[in-house]
């Protein structure tokens, strides 16, 4: 009796996930995060409008949502000056990003992204197959023009940049982004991944001819609204691209309470407002903790904050583990030099009370483990 | 400026989709539907205890959703007395479909389901490029001895049967559907699609080893449950492929909101025994109302009654119109010789008062139309 046959490109995929979730570090520690300061979800909620919406939407959950998204494209269409029919609307960035590389890229294509930029973009283009090409950073910034040129040379049919970016912070003015779509080559599409661009200064969103065939900027209810574990996220992008998702999505993913969340979240600006103050305030603090125990922070454009821990890769896992170990959870960039950084997502003032008091220590403890190692 | 490159697969499919929403309906008629009775949702709703813990899972919301759903897996695999590691958990039935197919079926592969049957499953097929044979139903009741014979002439990665079936309401009792898993052809996948096995009678649902490679049972909590547009679905299979879901899914794609709703609704079991109840009531009146105007019901393991209109599909069509037009949302079967028929989701006795209010002039205007068009 045999298994199921998969595809040779499934059998060929490692069964690793891009991320491992705060709760199942739980569940292996045995108690829960005094801080949960690593995922840059918003601890500052959704707007309490969204919140009535959702506990409407939910005693009316019987109802499949509606398919077409008519309201929610509507609303965001009228948001950014386009029509709906340049807007689609999926189970997060996370779900379009696979629904964008499943229509474009077929086994052998090649790909571009910067190395150590989002690895769920990266899980996608492995999961269909696509052959990624990954270009430097250039220092802490993601290297528009270098991605333009290799994905020049290698014939890419698409080409990821954040701006802001993660796991840096780091971000470009929208005249450097609207200069590299502008020096794509022929049938290259950019996926300008804009997740955090809330939290970033005025003019680091490009302006955008929405039916330009040639990128693709996407957006998300996770951060700066607050609705991480609502799952919703959009796409402006030309009428033929956004029409295509529908050859392929799950239509009725986006379901009747997420679409009632992000309707009712799209209207609420004085919180989307408060929120972006409250991470300001937030971001301050944490660079205030990183100067006051030696540590750098690099500017951000989001809603955490990048800590050079000052020496390579094992010295900030020890520091990460130090301040997981006292129930602060934070993450840390995969790749060097990067991964000399931790990662922390703006907190409430409680939180960064903890991360204030458990630095000082985490910081002795890495230092002193680092000692013990090479004096061995 | 030319646009993106699509795949080649990609290029090829049609923009048709699987569904349209009554929602859309609605917008083109300029009114809404007075009873909503044509896609097969649990209008007697959702666990109260589950929109409570919805409504608290809303507040929540900013976090990400545990992506590997590790208490509801667990509540699910004690309900079905299986391990956690048989338990895959996705973006509702459709979603796993769609993930299920991409595993196993590559451009070209040949897949087997019935002539008639759950369309989104045909989608996802066409979307991966898979090469579909249709087995005709044996009368009403899909065939799961010829599907099986045709797996084996064919070649099939993966056959598809629904018991009860969609859109007939027939349903094989459980010794039927262990036969046919036990005939499948080596390396040949089974999905058994039991989305309205709660309303069918004991013994429907075949006694199935979870560590048995040839079959993956699939159920949701968008039927019984009331739950459609939560987006919950999940699969019950052996470890194997139960992994290998986590090297394509989009692992935050089931979020907080939808977690909390079904971990909730999975423990009222009373609430479950009432819709079901309820659900049995409201087919004896659909059949009643049916058989008052001259329509054989057909009988039904399932939350919805089809009635055979005594014609062909132009017949049947026009009814279904004309009770569209009386502002009752149904649907009716898609394919002959089922397009004889039109399907009514069990309703509220309000929305049953409604369709029996309207039947006879809607089968009089069918009539009449037909008449006229006769005349001609």
């Amino acid at each position: 009796m045999t298994g199921p046959r998969f595809t040779p490109l499934v059998a060929s995929l490692p069964a690793t996930v891009p991320f491992v979730g705060p709760e199942t570090q739980e569940r292996a520690r045995g108690r829960p995060f005094a801080a949960r300061l690593g995922a840059n979800e918003s601890v500052f909620g959704p707007s309490p409008l969204a919140v009535e919406a959702m506990a409407r939407a939910a005693a009316e959950v019987w109802k499949y949502g509606d398919p077409e998204m008519f309201e929610l494209r509507a609303a965001l269409a009228a948001r950014h000056g386009v029509g709906a029919q340049h807007v689609a609307v999926g189970e997060g960035i996370d779900g379009l990003l696979g629904l964008l590389v499943r229509l474009l890229v077929a086994p052998g294509d090649a790909v571009v992204t910067s190395d150590g930029a989002y690895p769920t973009f990266n899980f996608h283009v492995a999961g269909f197959g696509g052959v990624l090409h990954k270009v430097p950073y250039a220092g802490d910034r993601e290297d528009p023009a270098a991605l333009v040129a290799r994905a020049a040379e290698t014939g890419a049919k698409l080409v990821y940049l954040a701006n802001p970016d993660n796991p840096m912070g780091s971000w470009h003015d929208g005249a450097t982004v609207a200069r590299a779509v502008a020096a794509l080559p022929e049938g290259c599409l950019m996926v300008l991944d804009e997740a955090y661009v809330e939290f970033a200064p005025e003019g680091t969103a490009p302006a955008l001819d929405p039916d330009d065939p040639r990128v693709i900027r996407l957006r998300t209810f996770s951060k700066a609204q607050g609705m991480a574990g609502l799952r919703v996220g959009y796409g402006i992008g030309a009428p033929g691209l956004i029409a295509a998702f529908d050859k392929v999505r799950n239509h009725f993913g986006v379901g009747r309470v997420a679409q009632a969340g992000a309707l009712a979240a799209l209207a609420d600006r004085a919180h989307l407002a408060r929120v972006v103050d409250a991470v300001a305030q937030a971001r301050a603090r944490i660079v205030a903790i990183g100067a006051a125990n030696g540590l750098v922070a690099l500017p951000s454009a989001t809603n955490f904050v990048t800590l050079d821990c000052g020496g390579d890769g094992a010295r900030a896992r020890r520091v990460l583990a130090a301040l997981v170990a006292r129930d602060i959870f934070v993450r840390m960039p995969f790749v060097a030099p990067h991964d000399r950084c931790i990662r922390i997502s703006a907190g409430l003032p409680s939180d960064l009370d903890r991360l204030d008091e458990a630095l000082p220590a985490a910081l002795d403890e890495a230092l002193n483990e680092a000692r013990s190692l090479a004096q061995r």
